[in-house]
C-alpha cells in the first residue's frame, strides 16, 4: 500500500495529538513537523521525525495538517496549496466558515489540489450529524449543547481582563442551546476579585450567559481536556410528528480533533479538486482500507 | 425551480408514507404510483394522482422509489434502470447488500443512471452515524441496540408456525446489541398455548434470544409503528482511551424509513452513475435547495 505522506503544521497542543492519530493509523506516513521554532527544543518524541521551519524543506507531502490559529489558517492554507499539497483544518469560527471555503476553492482548483476545512468536532463531526438529523426530519428544531467542558475562547477573554492571574471557563450546558459559564480565577495581587468578577461579566463573551465566577488557589489543579456535546432534534418526518433524535458524546477534546483532522487528510486522496466542509465529503471516504469491506462490516 | 419528478413504486405501508414525504418535500413532484392493481379500488388519497400497473406508463420519470418487498428489489431495480430511470430502495438484508451493489453498479453505468441502495434507518441513517463514530474512534466496539419496537421479519416468522392466528414480536434492548423478544399471539381454536410457544422457541429466528411468548385478547390492540435504535461506541482516538458517543432515536418506523427514501432520491441527482449506498453519498446531497446556505447554517 501507498502510504499517505503528511506534514503537521504547527505543534501545539492539537499537533501533539495530530502526531499520535497518524502514529496509531495504518495508511499514513509522517512527511515531518513544521513549526516556528523549527528543530531547535524539539520535544523528544519528534526526535525520529524531520521537523522544519519551512514545509518546502520536507520530502514529497501529500497533505499538510494545519494545526496553527484558527485566524492564521487561511494564509497557510493558500500558500500551502500553491505548493500542490492538500490542506486540512479545524477553521471554528462558525460564520467566517463559508468565506474560507470560497476563497480557498479558488486556491485549490487553481492547483488541481483539494482543502478539507473545519474540520473539528463542532464544526466537523457534529456537522455531519446535524446534517443528517435535517434531512431525516425536514422540519423541526435541533439544539446543540456543549459541555461539560473547557472553552478555549472564553478562558482567552477572561484572561485579557487586568488582574487575573490564570483563568479557566468551563461550558456548562442547561439545555436547549443554552450554557452557563462557570469561571475559575487566580488573581494578581492587589486585585479586588468583586471587580475582576464584574469585568468578567460585563465582557461580551460573558454578558448574555449566566456566568459564575469563583476564586480559587489553583487553576492547574483544575484543568481536565475533557469536553461533551448532546444534540438533539425533535422533528416531523413527512407528516408524521415527534421523531425524536439525540447524539450525546463525552470526549478528550485534542483527541478528537486531531482524529478527525487525520480522516479528513486521508478524504484528500479521493476528492475532486476543490474545497470542501465535512457533510460534503462522503463519510466513507473517512476510512482506511477497502470501501466494500467496509460497507460489508458498517452498511 | 426544475422539481424532481418522483414514481413510487409498490403501495403498501412505505409507500403510503412515502407519498406523504413527497407532498411535504418542495422541490418534488409526484409522477405517479405504480401497483400491481392498478388504478382499481385505489385508495382515496391516491385519486389525484396517475396510479398504473407499469411504471412506463407515467410521463417522464426522474426516480423511482422502490416500496416493493425487499427481496424484490434487485428485479424491480434492474428493470426500471434499463428504462434510464434513477432508483433507490430500502433493502434491508444485512449480509445481500455488496451484492446488490455490485449488480445494480453495472445496471446503472450501462443506462447512465443512478442507484441508491439500503436507505432507510438500519441499514440507512444508522450507517451513516456507525461509519462516522468507525472513523473518529478507529479502535473500540460499537453496539446498535434495536427497539422497543416490533419486528417486522419476527413477526412474520411467528405467523407462519400451525396454530398461530395472530403475532407481534417485539424488540426489547437489553444492551450491547443483545435483545430480548417478547411475541404477543392470538391462537386459532383447539391449539395448547405451551406447545405452539415451545415452537416458536424453537424456530430459528428466535432460537438464540431470550424469548417470552405471551396470549393476548387481542394483537391488533398491542400495535405501534414507533421503534428506537440506541446506538454506542467506546474508542480510542489516536492513542486516547474511552472516547464515549451515543445516538439515540424514537420515531415512526415506515413514516422514517419513508422520509430517507425522499432524501436519497433528491440525492441521485447529484451522483455520477453507479450504485451507492448511503456511506457513500455526502450528506448534504440529502437536503434540498442551495448547497451553501446550507453551509453556512448548519455547518
Amino acid at each position: 500500500m501507498n502510504k499517505v505522506r503528511a506534514a503537521i503544521v504547527g505543534y501545539g497542543n492539537i499537533g501533539h495529538y495530530v502526531l499520535e492519530a497518524l502514529q496509531a493509523a495504518p495508511d499514513f506516513e509522517i512527511a515531518g513537523v513544521v513549526r516556528r521554532a523549527g528543530a531547535d527544543n524539539r520535544p523528544e518524541e519528534l526526535n525520529e521525525y524531520a521537523v522544519v521551519k519551512d514545509i518546502q524543506e520536507l520530502e514529497r507531502v501529500d497533505v499538510a495538517i494545519l494545526c496553527t490559529p484558527t485566524r492564521s489558517i487561511e494564509k497557510y492554507a493558500k500558500e500551502i496549496l500553491a505548493l500542490g499539497i492538500h490542506t486540512v483544518d479545524s477553521f471554528d469560527i462558525h460564520t467566517g466558515i463559508t468565506d474560507l471555503r470560497r476563497t480557498l476553492d479558488v486556491e485549490a482548483k487553481a492547483h488541481n489540489r483539494v482543502s478539507i476545512i473545519s474540520a473539528g468536532w463542532d464544526p466537523g463531526s457534529d456537522s455531519i450529524v446535524r446534517t443528517l438529523l435535517e434531512a431525516v426530519a425536514p422540519k423541526g428544531i435541533t439544539y446543540t449543547n456543549f459541555g461539560p467542558g473547557m472553552s478555549m475562547g472564553h478562558t482567552v477573554a477572561v484572561k485579557a481582563i487586568e488582574g487575573v492571574k490564570a483563568a479557566l471557563s468551563m461550558t456548562i450546558p442547561t439545555g436547549t442551546g443554552i450554557h452557563r459559564r462557570m469561571v475559575y480565577i487566580e488573581l494578581n495581587e492587589g486585585y479586588d476579585f468583586t471587580k475582576v468578577s464584574a469585568a468578567i461579566q460585563a465582557d461580551p463573551y460573558f454578558v448574555k450567559d449566566e456566568t459564575h465566577v469563583k476564586l480559587v488557589p489553583s487553576v492547574d489543579a483544575l484543568l481536565d481536556m475533557g469536553h461533551g456535546v448532546n444534540l438533539t432534534r425533535k422533528g416531523v418526518s413527512g407528516k408524521t410528528q415527534n421523531q425524536l433524535f439525540e447524539f450525546t458524546m463525552r470526549v478528550n477534546n485534542p483527541a478528537l480533533t486531531a482524529q478527525v483532522l487525520v480522516c479528513v487528510a486521508r478524504a484528500t486522496m479521493r476528492q475532486q479538486p476543490g474545497c470542501y466542509t465535512m457533510v460534503e465529503i462522503p463519510v466513507i471516504d473517512l476510512l482506511p482500507g477497502d470501501r466494500e469491506t467496509w460497507i460489508g462490516h458498517l452498511v
